[in-house]
């Protein structure tokens, strides 16, 4: 029986090549053996003779419970720190998108009230701070009116009160979103320490996210990695021949924004470059480099 | 001097009309000297005479002055009901959306944890509940599964701490939505108490948001009512002959969706006949008679 949970974990662990190619392809069986200990190794010709059995009523239901619970134990497994990162930065993305919305619409709400404040804060994550913590009377001190000159109502409690609330939802989503971002941040740090001292947390997780997981990103040549978000842009310049994107990601990197404008191109494929060298230090436990990096790219482009 | 403050008004509250025809039509000016006590009305031949005047550079300061001290006052007199009504719908609309997609991303993270649970519990605001309720022991316990037969992974403390943030997060979205559903249901119930009746909250609201005010509702025909929000269906009816729509906003009142598939034209045309009637009587503050229109239509369609 021991023979069927190894055939059940060929069939499970990729249903693409059937029982016969896996004969020849061990290397799935050499983990699965490594995992489970209990399983001993089948002689190889033993499939043969093993597997049609499996149709037999007498086996088949163990061997179908073996099956499933081996998925079971591989879906398990796959929860790994690329799924944190794809999760969370996907979270504070979604997250930004509602603050930016609910923003625009206390503003609005707001400008019943007051209109003049809201021009004259135009940091959104400062608005709602001031108007939580100051009243009406203290604002238009602030902005050096007198109430007749101001083009906001006098409005009952009970209005500004619901103000007052989506004021603080957004503020709890600010933090929510800090939040995450520490959490960000400390998986990164052990997880890919190159990436996120080369890169900061969100590029490097955003890099991560876009290229399905870490070991793609090491994987993928660095000049995939200089255009990775800009394939809207690649495609148009490849099938309308519009000018090429320069960088996708990586735009908003410090050292790409601090790059004159005729350097931007230049900057971005050594930019690029080391985050590659970055990505397949993490994915391979090399050393911690990415302040040499750094250092090297800073004296390229002042 | 004073004059100049009847003739700013005049100009300020409808730039549409140049001043000549103010004269003629002074429907405007008699609400601006019942609103303003301290402004003496002018004889009608002496603003001949009197505009022509503030050009000159003597005048004119204090008239642009006045002009827009005029402008403020009117700004400031028309945060109304109608706009409280219209922030408040728009933004429950607005963080049902977010709930929405934020509890789509929390049972995909959470399913790394414990996916069964997800599929278990189709209602969203249920779902957050229970999450944040109990831990995974006890919704194991409740699913009759054991750790071994969940294709959940066990997460560090850290990752599971990120997603009951969100989880908190979205509970308090929801908060935040009946709130101001409280608030909107209080405005409602003094400024339009027979169609808040006759609708409930969030459809009377909609209805107003969506005429532009309670007057224009009220000065709508009903057939129009009955297809406020149904626009782009009319238009491809009147522009490609597909079918007529039965109705608009009003499709998720309970009245509607109890009526037999047939009679769902009849009973939209007959509520929104008594939503005009409503909204008239409302605008027009007459009686409460939304209680017997509702037994009419009650009785009609049984």
């Amino acid at each position: 029986m021991k023979l069927f949970n190894t055939a059940a974990g060929l069939i499970v662990t990729d249903d693409r090549f059937s029982i016969k190619e896996h004969i020849q392809d061990r290397s799935q069986e050499t983990t699965l053996l490594k995992k489970r200990k209990d399983i001993q190794k089948a002689p190889l010709e033993d499939y043969h003779k093993l597997l049609p059995q499996l149709k037999d009523q007498k086996f088949f239901p163990h061997f179908r419970e073996n099956c499933i619970s081996l998925s079971t134990a591989l879906i398990r497994d796959s929860a790994s720190e690329d799924l944190f990162i794809d999760h969370a930065i996907n979270n504070i993305y979604e997250l930004d998108k509602t603050a930016n919305m609910l923003v625009k619409r206390l503003r609005e709400w707001y400008a019943l009230y007051l209109p003049e404040i809201s021009r004259a804060i135009p940091d959104h994550e400062a608005f709602v701070q001031v108007i939580l913590e100051k009243d009406k009377s203290a604002l238009l001190k602030e902005l050096k009116l007198d109430a007749a000159q101001s083009m906001g109502a006098e409005l009952k409690k009970e209005h500004i009160n619901e103000i007052i609330l989506l004021a603080k939802h957004i503020k709890s989503i600010y933090e929510l979103r800090n939040e995450h971002l520490a959490y960000l941040e400390s998986v990164l740090k052990i997880y890919t320490p190159n990436l996120n001292e080369l890169c900061g947390t969100t590029i490097a997780a955003k890099l991560i996210e876009h290229a399905g997981g870490l070991k793609r990103l090491a994987l993928l040549p660095s000049s995939t990695v200089q255009l990775l978000g800009a394939e809207k842009a690649l495609f148009r310049h490849l099938t309308r021949k519009s000018r090429p994107p320069k960088h996708g990601l990586i735009i908003n990197h410090p050292f790409i924004t601090a790059a004159s404008k005729q350097n931007k191109g230049k900057a971005s494929r050594a930019l690029a470059d080391k985050i590659s060298m970055c990505a397949r230090l993490d994915y391979f436990h090399g050393e911690f480099k990415a302040r040499e990096y750094k250092k090297e790219l800073e004296e390229r482009f002042p």
